[in-house]
């Protein structure tokens, strides 16, 4: 099999994470790296020095050897870079969020379409094997029908200059979401915003209504003193409750849930009688490996044809369409009804 | 000092409680225990022979030596009952909530003051240990400007028949801010409700925006696999949270904290860095005697003038307008500005 | 089925509890409540008039209609009561420790065999539903091959006056242990105390090593910070983590182990190389009524024969025999071989 | 300041992270890396190709220019290696277990202090913020009087082929207590252990009491279904509860206690009268940089003159020494009276 080549563009915080994890699979060589700062470039010649550092981004794309990009640069610049890396017939690996506007998503997507080229977006809790568990268990049909999905996401910081807290944090909560139901389906949108410190939310909520009832919260804040990474899926059949803070036991599968029974009250069949049930919990021993090796290896066989995207385009255009139509809940303080 | 004596109307769930606290008072006597189920009265007997009991109201209403009546029967009747036994001239103390709508409130809150009698709500939170210090940390101004609360109380079950499930729960949660931020200065409020078993949300969140810029969450389920009751209080100084499901440790106070310093970056000064400050925690040693036994020994001392209603009328009846907003947020399925 | 007739003897801290549960049961009368001092039957009086009170145990021993006594007075009467009672022919409920010494515990033993009677120990948390769990999961096999019982009992206070902290406390797990594994077959036994402000060890480490390799230690404390009531049970194919101190998931099956691989190193096969399986965390649903009420209703049921008691005088003697040996060695300041 | 040149030798498990630290420290430069396999030298010139790789020895102890020697061999190699190290001038950082026996420990510690030289030991624990902060708080006097150290240091494996749990784990535990108290002051030591797969004891509980009433006691396994590393240092006034498994709150200040009053009973004063003080809980904010970090930094400043080793020679040798008493009271079974 033929090694992939790599180039990861933008070093700062993300990309030498993508770097060190591309380095570190058999089946691919990290050829460039490629960031506008020089010192970026330095840093990671010391660790890595064989790859080639340049600041020139032309580089990567007039080498015709060099299969693939992964692109860690600042969102505003993700559009740009993507499009001409697609255009060069380069697989891309983008990181998220993956575009400014969904206007942009889409444009990407249908050019790597037309290109014949994977176009993936980096949401790396999606590679989790606590998530992955998750997905498993809704799709097996193991938790039933599902009820809703409520996630808590707080801590404090870090508080960004140019985005809301819901396109720093949600954006994760989403991510996951849209592995376990269709984000087309939205009926309604609200999201709740409250700002103390800077000129956008601090702290926000965002409620999503799914046309089959499904219904989500997401509760996302820069400025809880704790760090709580909670999230409950529930489902007719049974709840999971995944604690992300949790080391080694990050999900728990309660064997609980309601009915009604019909009894029959003053002569009349009376519909009003919950019954619980609370039955074992069970904590799977789910496998841990750091998320963005397994992403790496995903991507790498999404290129050679072995694998599905399990975050497309498509998929990170949808995500972006949500937190756009969030801002503009936002804005109008309101919700939206969604046709 | 003479003796307090008191009827307890109502010997279902909740009034053998107050019974049983009323009558480990020294400075107090039960004298009629009042139920239309002649088996709650004898099941009361049995423990306390002493009592009188009996099915019929107005043997309360007409014994003049009776100086007040604690009222727990269903909702429903509370306005009537209570409204009774102020003309009677007896104190009262009402279970919550208070009354079926607000309207009733201020008007049993008006008779109340007419009569100059004392009308108690029984919210017992406001009496635990934990609460009476989260009130004294927020008015000595220890935590700072008050900027949000965020409360979540979710369990599986009890799945009420009549009322929503902010009627239910989040009553509690507003009795607890309503000891911390005056209800009356609120801006916008949001009820957001998911229904899947019955005719009524069974989940629900529920935003408050005050005219101060401070915000309040609070997210109540009868449908969560887990039992989770943690408030955050967030200051500009410091931050609580409070773990009603801890036994013991149910405060601890943060010192923590963000501010903005100005940095100046390209000759001009920035004003957005943010600098968090991460300090100590301190978990006060706080003391947890039975809630509804303080507010029984409370109770006696409005009555007897030493102290002033800690959840007055006015107070119950300022939570009840709140719930019927929420109502009316629900029906809307819209955010309400409130003048 | 005639109901059965009981006598309470004691009334400070436990008594109350006991007459408490007893009464509560349908196929049982409370017939009488002793004490030497009459405040506590003026107490107990109060909520409990139906009962006879008298200061004359003798009144109970002559009663010839009064089927059983449940002793709760201090330990150093339990012998002489529990004597005469059994002498008058009737079933007797003794609290834990059984007796002052286990020369006693066996002669009573002895007398109620003769005798015909039930005697019982009052060891309450065998009756929970944790140890009632723990006891199935051994026995049926599932945990494997019993390997180690290790249990933390710790907190801060309440220091007694008149034993050491192992008579207090560890006798908790050694009624739990007994149900467990076999008392009689100690091969050795190792105290160890430490002593920072009375006469006696208020901290203390007990060691048991059984016959068949098993090894049991228990850690218990009146000098601890923090309240722990945690004991591992060890088996070669699970393991059990039973934490008392939380209110529902008291129990935790570790689906955990280690086995060793026979690799061929060198030429010569290599007996070291260990193999660790970590598998699926269960939490079992675990009933959780209140342990003294099972108790109550099972010491009815042995009395009438249709059960045998969980913990007999034989039991009661073999704890207290272990305590004995531990202030024995508490003494010689050394482990004592069992023959 | 002229820069201090390192050179590490063993790059197994335990040295690439002695060469990453010193690596990235400004004032230091590793000039050697050596190991016996090849294999090893190639994996981490990958990663540092600007250091010399070697497989002899003799090449560090040669060069004139290099200051320091890091030794992270297998233990049974540490003697002859840091011998000839302190005889070729060079300052030595020794991994734990510093020797084989306590006495080789004392020669090497005679040794340095012949030379002149540095030789510390590799008791990493001691270097992080946790254990330094319990150290201040002890020294300090906030504690008061120490009264216990106990330790429970427990997880699913890793068993060890040549030593026993002690020695693998217990040597932590010994090396934060050498922090604390002066190990030269046991009075009797009592080392219990229980072996269930091995030919030594995997699960294992070390006594020792200290001449001024101190005990320290310490609980390791390598047969625990959970992870466990929980430290309780009880003092006459505070007590501190140490939790290394905790993200960030690792340590926990209890203002907790117990004082005896005198009272008159029946005429005589009674000394027994305990009154327990539970105030409040702080949990420090404790700064968390990696410990070996801070280790490699102390290192330089020990050979700059400019601080004293915080684990000397003295300190590894007093550690080595305890852990072969124990190894005496496990053949012996019985505990030993140290003089």
């Amino acid at each position: 099999m033929p090694s992939v080549s790599i180039g990861v563009v933008g070093l700062g915080y993300w990309g030498p994470n993508l770097l060190r994890n591309f380095a570190a699979l058999d089946e691919c060589v990290v050829k460039y790296g490629c960031d506008l700062k020089r010192e970026n470039l330095e840093k990671m010649r010391k660790n890595y020095p064989a790859v080639t550092y340049t600041e020139k981004f032309e580089d990567l794309l007039k080498d015709e050897g060099l299969t693939a990009i992964a692109i860690a640069t600042p969102t505003s610049t993700h559009f740009d870079l993507a499009k001409k890396a697609l255009e060069a017939g380069k697989h891309v690996l983008l990181e998220k969020p993956m575009t400014s506007t969904s206007m942009q998503a889409k444009e990407l997507t249908e050019l790597a379409k037309k290109m014949q080229l994977q176009l993936l977006v980096d949401h790396t809790f999606v590679y989790t094997g606590a998530v992955s568990k998750i997905e498993e268990l809704v799709k097996s049909g193991e938790i039933g029908e599902l009820h809703y999905f409520d996630s808590t996401r707080i801590n404090l910081g870090l508080i960004q200059k140019d985005v809301n807290v819901l396109w720093d944090l949600a954006i994760h909560d989403l991510s996951i979401l849209n592995t376990l139901h269709n984000l087309e389906n939205i009926a309604s949108l609200y999201a709740h915003g409250s700002t103390h410190f800077t000129k956008q939310p601090e702290i926000a909520h965002l409620h999503l209504t799914f046309k089959d009832g499904m219904e989500a919260h997401i509760h996302v804040s820069w400025l809880s003193p704790v760090k709580i990474r909670k999230t409950i899926v529930g489902g007719s059949k049974k709840m999971i409750l995944y604690d992300d803070t949790e080391p080694s036991e990050k999900i728990r599968i309660y064997d609980k849930g309601v009915h009604f029974k019909e009894l029959v009250e003053d002569g009349k069949p009376d519909p009003f009688f919950p019954v619980y049930r609370s039955g074992d919990v069970l904590i799977p021993a789910v496998p841990n490996p750091e998320a963005m090796r397994v992403e790496a290896e995903h991507f790498l066989q999404c290129i050679r044809g072995k694998e599905k995207p399990r975050v497309s385009g498509e998929d990170g255009a949808r995500i972006m369409k949500i937190l756009e139509l969030a801002n503009t809940s936002l804005a109008e303080k309101k919700p939206l009804a969604l046709s």
